[in-house]
């Protein structure tokens, strides 16, 4: 976040390009509230259970750990000039996210599709490792993107 | 909901077994206060700059889809004596989920894989599409689910 930050385009980026964005620190109370509100089971909701259940221990909802990765890939991952416009990909939980983790996001530019229909988009795949305070790896996720070219180049295309 | 629901273990499932959930409403401020602490990008915040993207006005994160999909499947979908463990999945959002959508999900058990080292358990792969009050498919969800057997039977076996 140091640099400001060039919007990018279709035409800006390349297969191999890679990001690593900020980190930030998922509280026990977080993990809790947003499991109340979007996942209720007992692994995620109180520390006493979740000790009797597959997790050993409080654990983040996968979809926790998936919203806070796409907070640090918008706010400090490839700053795409129309934004993160996801329209689909998979998702790997290999390990929990747990109270206190410090969360960052690894990625890369793995694929780009220009679309042939419509020359002013296409698609881009991007790989990416959410990774805790200790390296492990909370989650993976293959995200395909929906990304314009610059339009001046749209214009003359 | 209307009546009890008996917990479900790996030996109760098979494939083709469908379900479908209770359903809940979406407003405006909860997509926007969603997206102001997971995914702060204009056309999830602000109706006004959203008109003039690429969603032509105010459309739910597509995380916030998925969390409200994993409260719908936790809340109402299958019962799993162990809960909702996922390991991971695939994601795609046809449409976006708009302020007032009245969102239900509908599944069905595509797959069951016991595990052949731990004998106690298996992998079920859900198919599920989150859909809004037109009908209109909002995410297409493929998870793969850890389930146990019936502590019983994993002791006979």
């Amino acid at each position: 976040m140091a640099e400001p930050r060039r919007p990018l385009f279709l035409d800006d980026l390349k297969v191999g390009q890679r990001f690593e964005t900020a980190s930030l620190q998922v509280t026990r109370e977080q993990i809790q509230a947003f499991a109340a509100q979007f996942d209720p089971q007992p692994f995620h909701l109180d520390e006493a259970a979740a000790r009797h259940t597959f997790f050993g221990g409080l654990a983040a909802s996968g979809w926790h750990t998936a919203a806070l990765t796409m907070r640090l890939q918008v706010e400090s991952g490839l700053p795409f000039a129309n934004g993160w416009l996801g329209a689909g990909g998979t998702l790997e939980w290999p390990n929990p996210t747990r109270p206190g983790d410090v969360l960052r996001v690894v990625g890369e530019v793995v694929d780009i599709h220009p679309s042939k229909s419509r020359p002013d988009r296409g698609i881009v795949t991007v790989r990416s490792e959410t990774v805790n305070q200790d390296g492990k790896v909370v989650q993976v996720t293959t995200a395909k993107l929906l990304v314009f070219r610059r339009p001046a180049a749209a214009g003359a295309g």
